[in-house]
């Protein structure tokens, strides 16, 4: 794939496939999923984007983020039945016939057999693969994933996702790695902290700094708002310098520096 | 706004805009919240996208979206910090200029007045609006949001989120209210209810159907997989029949239907 050094930037965009998402019924969780196992490897998420299941929308927003980002991911669409048209709309973005193919259908053959259960033609639907993709493993239900190009296709379901990204990292090269830090203050006012924040990141231009405040329901002895300074940036020593200057920032200000984030994954 | 009959389908996009969720450092939750906030008003989700803090990247997203649907909800990055550059962004994809406006600065000006807390010039900020934007009432924090066109430019913080979507039905005029029901099945295999759910979606073509299977870990008398059969449509009637007809399939193909969606929010 991409040839890449560890100061390239290399982008992954996610494509989330599903009226199920849309409808709001369901809660995406493959997005961060996918952030979060990417950023160590190298690979920063630059776009998300979530679709309906229709295979206009589905083709128009792949072949844009395939061209834009070194890697794409989507979930979704790729079950039995009726409305899983991701397999399809995949081989109509790349221009490529798609059948059902013999190392896919030996897979689930072989999975039914060993289960007692009857291999359908509903089934059969899973092992269509687009002509020139190389299976990803399902470790969790067998039914594989596919790569195609850049395009790395998998279930919607959460677990078989994080199944599905084990046979992803020999697949790519990573470029820069990407740690972020977060410094959580309490009892500190976003605007109070702003024009610290602004002089240090213009002293530290290699390294992006984010600000999220978070509120959530108090008690009388416990601050019910604050901040979480987040920098990012690919140098240790630096993001290092830049943790210490947030701590000292936050402190200044009046606030509190709280222990390991204790807001994680809500800003709420 | 557009007009529109009840038997119109109108549509919303929401852009998501923040590296922290593209980091996989926090999960989304305001596109679900916006689209089931939307779809009782008759305003269908018909496309989400997340992008990074960068002007560019906003421009492109929100002019794509606010050409191909009736409306956009941003959300985020309208605070009071270096890395808060939507107002900016929106004003840029409008075409219009930006400044403080008076009315924000009142707003502002009061709460912080009443709060004994100093309108520094990171505050103010917060009121610059884009001209010819209307205001949007934040009843959580009171920085406003705007509408400006089709488009609704909103916080970040979930909460405060709930509190803007508030002050958006007036402004909206709706079409079609699209319901969707839910007849959960477990201990079924979603391949093994497909060509009946194949069928029964041939047979009502005014209703979309969606099989969305779960597993989770499992007890040795509960079954650990399950399928969410999901109807969605605008006639009452038409639903209800559907809903029975879900029932049967998976009575047939021997599974049990459960009681309502035990797997709320979650396909994990």
């Amino acid at each position: 794939m991409a040839a890449s050094k560890s100061t390239d930037r290399v982008t992954a965009a996610v494509l989330v496939i599903g009226d199920e998402i849309l409808s709001g019924r369901t809660q995406d969780t493959n997005i961060r999923t996918i952030a979060t196992f990417l950023a160590p490897l190298g690979v920063q998420l630059a776009e998300a984007r979530v679709v309906s299941d229709d295979q206009d929308q589905i083709v128009m927003a792949l072949n844009a983020l395939r061209s834009r980002c070194d890697y794409v991911f989507t979930t979704g669409g790729i079950g039995p039945t009726h409305d899983d048209i991701t397999a399809d709309a995949v081989a109509a973005a790349f221009g490529v016939s798609i059948d059902v193919r013999d190392d896919a259908r030996a897979l689930l053959q072989a999975w039914y057999d060993k289960q007692g259960t009857e291999f359908t033609p509903a089934r059969m639907r899973m092992a269509r693969i687009p002509d020139g993709a190389e299976l990803i493993a399902n470790p969790v239900s067998v039914a594989p994933g596919f790569q195609i190009g850049n395009v790395f296709v998998m279930a919607g379901i959460p677990s078989v996702v994080r199944g599905m990204l084990e046979d992803v990292p020999h697949r790519i090269k990573g470029g820069m790695v990407v740690e972020a830090r977060t410094v959580s203050a309490t009892g500190a006012r976003e605007a109070d902290l702003a024009p610290a924040l602004s002089e240090l990141a213009a002293a530290m231009p290699d390294l992006s700094f984010g600000s999220y405040p978070w509120m959530r329901p108090g008690t009388p002895d416990a601050p019910r708002f604050g901040v979480n300074l987040v920098v990012r940036g690919a140098d240790p020593d630096a993001l290092d310098a830049a943790e210490q200057e947030l701590a000292d920032l936050i402190r200044n200000a009046g606030g509190d520096v709280a222990g390991p984030d204790d807001t994680p994954g809500s800003n709420a």
